[in-house]
């Protein structure tokens, strides 16, 4: 069973004049049929996996998937009309068979077709796609693709396949879609945080004069690594901004005393990736740190005030950078100061918590929210964390205090 | 300085009737510019950071980076003439800096504009890129964008931009040139291939009856990470596909006397990607497995007798094939026997070894050779190495040896 909500969508695509959205990307494949879109995929290329959900609720899903990833979506979206498309791997069911003369025997019970494409056949994707639009009646409708994703080479051949068609834009509405969270995806985005908060304590007690960033890291890996194998789930990836001292981009820095620590990291669960940040430090900071973070802890504040169900992202932006100014700081800017997560494929999702961003903040979304502060020759100063928006207001996913810790007094 | 033969460009570009080339793909920018593309293109979306390469190979690159990335550029790529825009991420200069008093006076002198976008404004970097066409003459011109990359959304924003240029798609003059390697990308795959090897190596020593196959993931991962330590470089990412026993996508199987273990893995380095597979058992395989691997090496070893520059890709397919229909196998298909690597976004890369394909095999080429047979019920066997195509033929980056090997002998 796939993430979206089919009602949510009907009234989405309604109020965009939409029959329907057919869907590329591998991400959102996954999220309309609930099933991995298969290695097909890898080129970043459209065809391979198409999903279309009618705008009709009522309507079933369908999707064109290939031969290879077609006995795994069956089994995992049973309801979805599926149509199968040859790729270039050639697997064979082996049942009863006892040596080299009975395998032809074989492909020819379960994979005839002889010849299979180089990688996968786009037009013949393509030319699925345009049959069940024909059966749903779909085949002079406006439908809203992935646009912000399918490569312009790919989107030619398709308007070709379908004259008839009206091709909006349909990213918006998925975004949006997207943007208000299944059960299972705020579960996923709960193990998600809790692994890198797990490294970030393994992280914080590996911090003493003389370590490495690197070596940070690393610690921060296999903390997070770690609990995630303990807890019973395997991270599908991870990533890690570490900044150590007052140069911003120096790979090779060593903790030094009162130097600044941040540590902007997030693993990722089943594809879903979590965001979050804390600033540390070995001895005391410097005031002038000092003094910033408070009014970055201010800030911070000011805008998780601010998140709460039909208030808009902008109002969040507006509250911190109003924070920042009352502090003193009347040319800090910062394009955003956080944004949802969760499914696609940048770490940092729409909405964002932006200047004058109209869009409402709904129950069910998960964003996370930042405060940071980038001084070169000072160091970066940051404080994220990732929240479930919630009728009552915003509960947080993570635990650890925001506080800018001094770890040698740990 | 970047991977680019601009005297190999102009003669693509000119074959092709281009003008000029002008790249959005953060992975073709780097290969360009010799700079990474910066923060901004997390998202997939084309204009953060564009490569224009003029098809004159003696007037100059041209660039537009974000701020954030314009240091890291300016210091990687010194010679490229470059146009910066603003995006989100707010960075200031704090030397001298000793209250906070002081800070709007660091913003004032260092990074003054105010505002900045949500994420990053794709219509200033079009507007940069408009810039900078006109200046080289290239308004009208017939130009080259990579649109197997470019999402439909940004590339119908371009040309609003630019409505004089005859967009067309570079996306085959820029495959063709990455397809022969630069001597800095050739040995980051030499390095990916020795990391994935030794990996297997560790792998290897894992091996018992009872030992999942996570742990045998897990065993290539510290075996192939370890060697990069000790080898002074890192990993920027690593994949594997193994397979244990007859249920070929059975996550959870454990080891079994000659259950066939299949082992297809790769290491990145600085994004460049290896692309190799063996084959284990413990314990004597079925007479099959063993009879469908003898089929595997000679087609390999077809395969490679006719990997030389000159020849087609078309023709080392043509060849296996003929191997594996000799062995007795007629209904055996394989849409491709192996591809180029490195420097893409999927593992495998253009050109492939496939059927009729009249790409030329030409020195400096670094290609992965595969002959796999996925038998469901009986399991996945598998050869794959890596070859740099010199004047002579193929030389190996792998040493493992090809043989199927029953590891309870080792």
């Amino acid at each position: 069973m796939g993430d979206i909500d089919r009602g949510r969508a009907q009234q989405l695509m309604g109020e965009a004049g939409m029959d329907a959205l057919v869907l590329f990307q591998p991400e959102a494949f996954r999220y309309a049929v609930g099933a991995h879109a298969g290695v097909a995929t890898m080129w970043g290329r459209a065809g391979s996996a198409i999903a279309l959900v009618p705008a009709d609720a009522a309507s079933g899903l369908a999707a064109v998937v290939s031969d290879h990833a077609a006995p795994l979506v069956e089994k995992d979206a049973p309801d979805v009309d599926l149509r199968r498309h040859r790729i270039w791997i050639d697997m064979v069911d082996m049942s009863g068979v006892e040596n080299v003369s009975q395998v032809d025997g074989a492909y020819r019970r379960n994979n005839s077709g002889g010849q299979r494409p180089e990688t996968f056949d786009r037009a013949a994707c393509f030319v699925l796609l345009a049959d069940l639009l024909q059966e749903r009646g779909l085949s002079a409708a406006r439908i809203g693709a992935d646009l912000e994703f399918m490569p312009a080479a790919d989107f030619s051949a398709l308007r070709e396949v379908t004259p008839a068609v009206t091709w909006v834009d349909g990213s918006t509405v998925l975004k949006r879609l997207r943007a208000v969270k299944s059960v299972r995806e705020i579960e996923l985005l709960r193990r998600a945080a809790a692994a890198a908060e797990a490294g970030l304590v393994e992280m914080a007690a590996a911090v003493r004069p003389g370590v490495a960033l690197s070596q940070l890291s690393n610690a921060w890996k296999a903390g997070a690594q770690s609990h995630a194998l303990k807890s019973g789930f395997s991270l599908s990836g991870h990533w890690d901004y570490i900044s150590v001292g007052p140069a911003l981009s120096d790979m090779t820095a060593v903790v030094a005393p009162g130097a600044l620590i941040k540590t902007d990291v997030g693993t990722l669960v089943d594809g879903y990736s979590s965001d979050g940040a804390r600033t540390f430090s070995w001895g005391a900071v410097s005031p002038l740190a000092a003094n910033i973070f408070k009014a970055l802890e201010a800030a911070f504040a000011s805008g998780l005030e601010a998140i709460r169900p039909g208030n808009t992202f902008g109002a969040v932006h507006a509250a911190m950078l109003a924070s920042m100014r009352k502090d003193g700081f009347s040319e800090y800017y910062r394009g955003h100061f956080g944004h949802s997560v969760g499914g696609g494929v940048g770490i940092e999702e729409w909405p964002f918590f932006s200047h004058d961003n109209e869009e409402v903040i709904l129950p069910g979304m998960v964003v996370a929210l930042e405060a940071p502060f980038y001084g070169e020759g000072l160091g970066a100063l940051m404080i994220e964390d990732q929240f479930l928006v919630t009728t009552a207001g915003a509960e947080c996913m993570n635990s650890l205090p925001r506080t800018l810790r001094d770890l040698s007094r740990a």
